[in-house]
């Protein structure tokens, strides 16, 4: 996990508050913005060359949703904010990356940081994607540092008009693309979970060399999570206490059923944090244990043949003057000594259960 | 425990919420519907075949529970939802297994999800299994993942008419049918106990290869358990604090000892918790003394034999001149000073307190 | 510590609520019911042949206490509570051993559980013992599943009328029958104490085999109290908040006192806790360190001594053509060389900080 | 640290609340009492013979402070608390050595208890001594168990008129003494932090052996700090919050400033704990690497030279057909093949880095 | 870290409340005031030789910035604070350094005290210096302990009149110089990040001897950022809850903004923590694997060899009558058993894995 936790904000640092300067990894190419303009009836879906082509969609009836993605320009995302009336904190904020999931209630609209995770199957890695919302009366507009294809199935869903989606305003659109964030937490903790079931089973057949790495891995995996999710918590329980006059009433029973999703994203990442604690307790106990073993198989060894072998050395001095030596029946006499010390060498270790 | 803890819910990710799929693993029988009507002197018991059998029930006067088991297929509980007016997102919940226990409020009804647990004799392992509970105004749905027996003897207690129970409404109902699954918790509680009790025994006398296998399944299933019981402990508490109309004053004071059961519950979890943890921290320093004790015995005999055995490899040697080979008390003489040797070094470990 | 935990509900599983079914060690014997009967001039004293017996007592104006241990005969539990418009719930939960305290305020008497403990001087453990108390207008009757002399203390303030224990009501004897139980727990804490005191000294001197298991027990014994103990501070916080009607204004300042008393409980019992938990870190340490001590005898006997053990075997060998060993200084270098040798290891050693 | 945590108050089990009985350690010298009654422009200092001399100054209209050291005569405590109408419960609470910190309003006066730490040179452990504080209208009682010098100053100040001290009440009086028992915490908190800071220092260097009994008697001696300091927050706490008519509104400003001082002792408190924690880590780990280094040498030493031992070993056999033995570059040959085996060893070590 | 934690305050124990004496590391130099009176069109910067020089702004219209650094000077700081009605309590705290950041409303002016921390390059530290705010109407005065650069951008900010500071009364200059403060903690949160980095990457590789040295330093740094984060966050949250009147309504979004970089601070330091728990844990699991492995070779060289060294010890001896030296076969005998003996010992080995 070669990733920065915190993206560098020292550049910033003295900087008057509200200014607009990217904050994350510069990329070259220009924003994709992307228009839905829709009503019960009939929608359209525009690609727009610039920002300012949306701009006409801010006073119509019709509930619009603007996606900027790339948004590395700063001077795009300052225009729209400004023709928006966007405070210039939380423009800030969107240009900032790496921040924590929060909710702002700023009258005229809401804002609304997500953190997007997406399971990297290549590395075995998260990937982790800032997602700001802006949720005004009846316009949302998201942006999104790269472009990404969780959205794709709430945009299918507005052209085939499925479901309440265009029947409703902009904050059931809000709701539905934070369920389809809240969703892709689940498929991100099923892999996690699915390493954690082989870890475990590995565990208690033959663990290989990596397993200490690998728990290391998952370990700071869930930590990162766990830093995503619980402010996640705060924020859509606030949007299902329906404070803001932004979100209808109706509203409410949906974002209730993403905030027991979180919570169960919570459970299950608590869960899982205990369980792999457990398994690294019972990893270690397991290492104590073959050391125990193999440091008993020594010993025996050791100290059966450590005295039988200085009594052979005894016998290999060359004194002149040995009686035993020049007995008849001095060899067979030596062997029966050492078999009988290491007899009861083996009768000790058996009555301390070594053997 | 090779039990998956949360059942995929990615095969849903892109759905419109209220989605009736099926999310657990897929049987291919039947739902089994049953059906008790009853008043205080009387009661029907009925068999449906299908759920459309069951909507005479709604608008009598007699309290009505319908309980539906291998809930598998999505369509039956769509057709009975949509007669009793219940929200699609309820009906959702109810669909996929695997979820937190929990309670709302939507008015018109209660919608309650318990985790019923059941201890498997075959395996030493826990069971879980999805209840969940529509409680309307005089009639009350269960849905069930599978068909169990833990509410045969509510059953019973219908047709016998024992106790209040067909005197009261389906509240008193619900509590019966969350107390029979509490009730249960006791079951699985005390066969945790004595798996705790016999590992403690076995820790004392002479621990077996397998102990720490042991405590780390015996762990692993308080967590499942922790996690079934703790959520029940909000919902039980919400249903004693009568704030919705559907419960009368009077079933309070039963959820209030419901509520003390379950309370009961997390405090031996709890318990069990930190004297498994004690346990196995009692396991690893015995271990570790164990451990001591062989090297002390290894280091004893090595490190009084080792110089011995020099000493007798030295006059070994095979020099021509070595003065001390030919005078006659030679040989005494080397095992006088071996002696002297071995005296010192046990006077030594006496005096460290290795002996 | 061979105790069951919590006593087998199992049994009662199914039946409806309020069963009166006793749920504890059976014993025998006849239940033994002591009366008090007494105004601030006054008092009767009775031992009851049978409940019905102190059925005359409800009504008088005199503050009465009834007094029932060994109650394992749930027969005559019934008919007490009957006649004295107890809930079958409280029924049941008197008979039911093993509870957690608690408090329940059923509007025409207060209900409260404690759990008394005593040290068992015979086999160092801790006794657990349930008492349930019933506070009425102006009688109180107390349940004892054995019977215990802890009460004999007030039993005698009563018969000489020292204090104001005849002058106030029946909560004012509900105040003095809970401060004798946590007068109770000091005692317990103190043995606790004494315990922890002995095994800190032993830890510092020579710690015997058996410090692990002695540690191991009474970690157990510290679950166990702070399993009565902190439950009980609730209880007592709100008989001393004066929320019933059956508590007078004057002796809230009493709980209050007794309150103090749990706190101080709770407060020695944390602090134990976490002296106990240094203890073991110490030992573990300390175990480490000697292990380390022993090891590192044995490294320096073993490696100054096996090179020199090598050298004398090269000598030893029967080679035909070994030139060294004909030449008359051969001996003498020989042991220079192996003294060189040993000089060199200590120095070795002495770097090292091994010597 | 051979402190007896709690005094034994099993002697006063089943006593009667109130009843006046000294618990602590058994001193026979009188009580010391002295006066203070002063206003803003005079003062009278007296050390009285007995209680009686005490009682004129309830009723003056300049503010008094009496101050009872060496209160192991029960009598005299319970003489002067009836005079100024302290209640039974009270004077048995300042008679009861070994109590938690707490406040208590009686209305009438206010309750206070401290524990007063001060550092003992002699054998670097911490003392502890009860100071309790009865605070009434325009009179200030009090009552330590020995003679301490830690109001001395707060008496110079009083002497002297410096400051506010004499022109305020006795509320003001009550802060200084508190802020003077603060003031003492951290004289404490800085000796306990030097022992730290050498331990840390040492454990850098080399570690001796008593190391590790001293962590833990720092860590014994938090523990205490901690009982003494965490509930004197909630002291202060009600102080400052100026709940009492017997304190000033002006006074409150005072109070918070200790209560900043209270929480920054606790601050450090934790602080300096989770340190010596990390020490103990730190420690434990240098201990199991400096083990592994040992090991290391060992096993080198012993891996490379036994192999050799045993070739010495065969070639030092006696049997009568040994074609090598014969050779005349038998010697030779065998000198060439253990420096070969020794050096692959030797290879094989570097390539696991343990060389 | 050679850091004293907590500046004796020793000296200052016995004086009354609001003793101007300066408690700290004492420097010499004089102190440096440096004053800013601006207006949104206009803007004046001196510096001062003494207080009395600033003494003229407190009554202009203009805001007024004065900044004191190097304040080991007592009565400067007592003289201004006079004039400026700064209540002596004050003035002590700004004179004690060391303390934990707080905030307190006085009705006239708000004090705010502040731990600037600043990454020390030379020798990888943490620099803490306390900060103090005294923010009057128009008024606001700053206290440092030595002359940073931190306040350089807000000086030029002023100067240029960029952004709103000139436009805005000192409520936005009180932000400024606080997010100026919080920013530079995200600076040394990132350099400890990097230093996380480099100890995971390392440990992975080949840890070094130092490593445990680093965690160790690392994590007290940790603990000293905690202290001062920590504390932070409850003083700029009260800001931000807007409740004195001396901060406008339009400041308070700002406050909730830095509230939200001070609660990122804390996330972070939090989550390395844990990652440095986890990187302590996993170290110290691959110490023992290491160990573990080392005596696997230990074993088996020392197991395979002692048993062969003995029967060549057996045949070394000088028996007279040893059959099997003569038979001609005695010699490739022993060898073959030997062999033998070697691969047995192999086989067994490979079945217990150790091979």
């Amino acid at each position: 996990m070669k990733r920065k936790f915190f993206p560098s904000r020292a550049g910033k640092a003295g900087l008057p508050p509200g200014s607009m300067v990217y904050v994350g990894e510069k990329e070259l190419a220009e924003p994709l913005i992307t228009v839905f303009d829709y009503t019960a009836s009939d929608y359209r879906e525009i690609i727009a060359e610039s920002v300012e082509e949306t701009f006409q969609f801010r006073d119509t009836l019709a509930s619009t949703w603007i996606n900027i993605s790339r948004i590395s320009e700063a001077g795009a995302v300052e225009r729209i904010g400004n023709y928006f009336r966007i405070h210039p904190l939380t423009l800030e904020d969107i240009l900032t990356q790496g921040q924590r999931p929060k909710i702002e209630d700023l009258e005229d609209y809401l804002f609304i940081i997500l953190n997007m995770l997406s399971y990297d199957a290549n590395n075995g890695g998260i990937r982790e994607e800032q997602v700001s919302i802006v949720l005004g009366g009846n316009w949302l507009i998201t942006f999104q540092e790269i472009e990404g294809d969780v959205f794709n199935a709430v945009r299918d869903r507005i052209r085939t008009g499925k479901g309440r989606i265009r029947k409703d305003g902009v904050d059931y659109l809000a709701y539905s693309l934070i369920d389809a964030v809240v969703d892709n937490y689940f498929i991100v903790m099923e892999r996690l979970g699915e390493q954690l079931a082989n870890i475990e089973v590995e565990l208690m057949n033959n663990p290989g060399r990596d397993i200490l790495h690998r728990i290391h891995t998952l370990r700071q995996q869930m930590l990162l999570l766990r830093r995503s999710v619980w402010p996640l918590r705060e924020v859509v329980s606030r949007l299902s206490r329906n404070e803001s006059e932004l979100i209808n009433d109706q509203t409410g029973i949906y974002f209730r059923d993403v905030y027991d999703h979180v919570i169960q994203v919570i459970d299950s990442a608590e869960t899982y944090r205990e369980m792999l604690s457990g398994i690294l307790d019972t990893y270690l106990s397991s290492v104590s244990n073959r050391l125990n073993e193999i440091i008993r198989v020594l010993t025996i060894i050791s100290t059966i043949f450590i005295p039988l072998t200085f009594i052979s050395g005894v016998y290999g001095m060359n004194f002149r003057y040995m009686p035993e030596l020049d007995v008849w029946w001095g060899y067979p006499a030596v062997w029966c000594v050492m078999v009988l010390i290491a007899l009861l060498m083996i009768a000790y270790f058996r009555r301390k259960r070594w053997l």
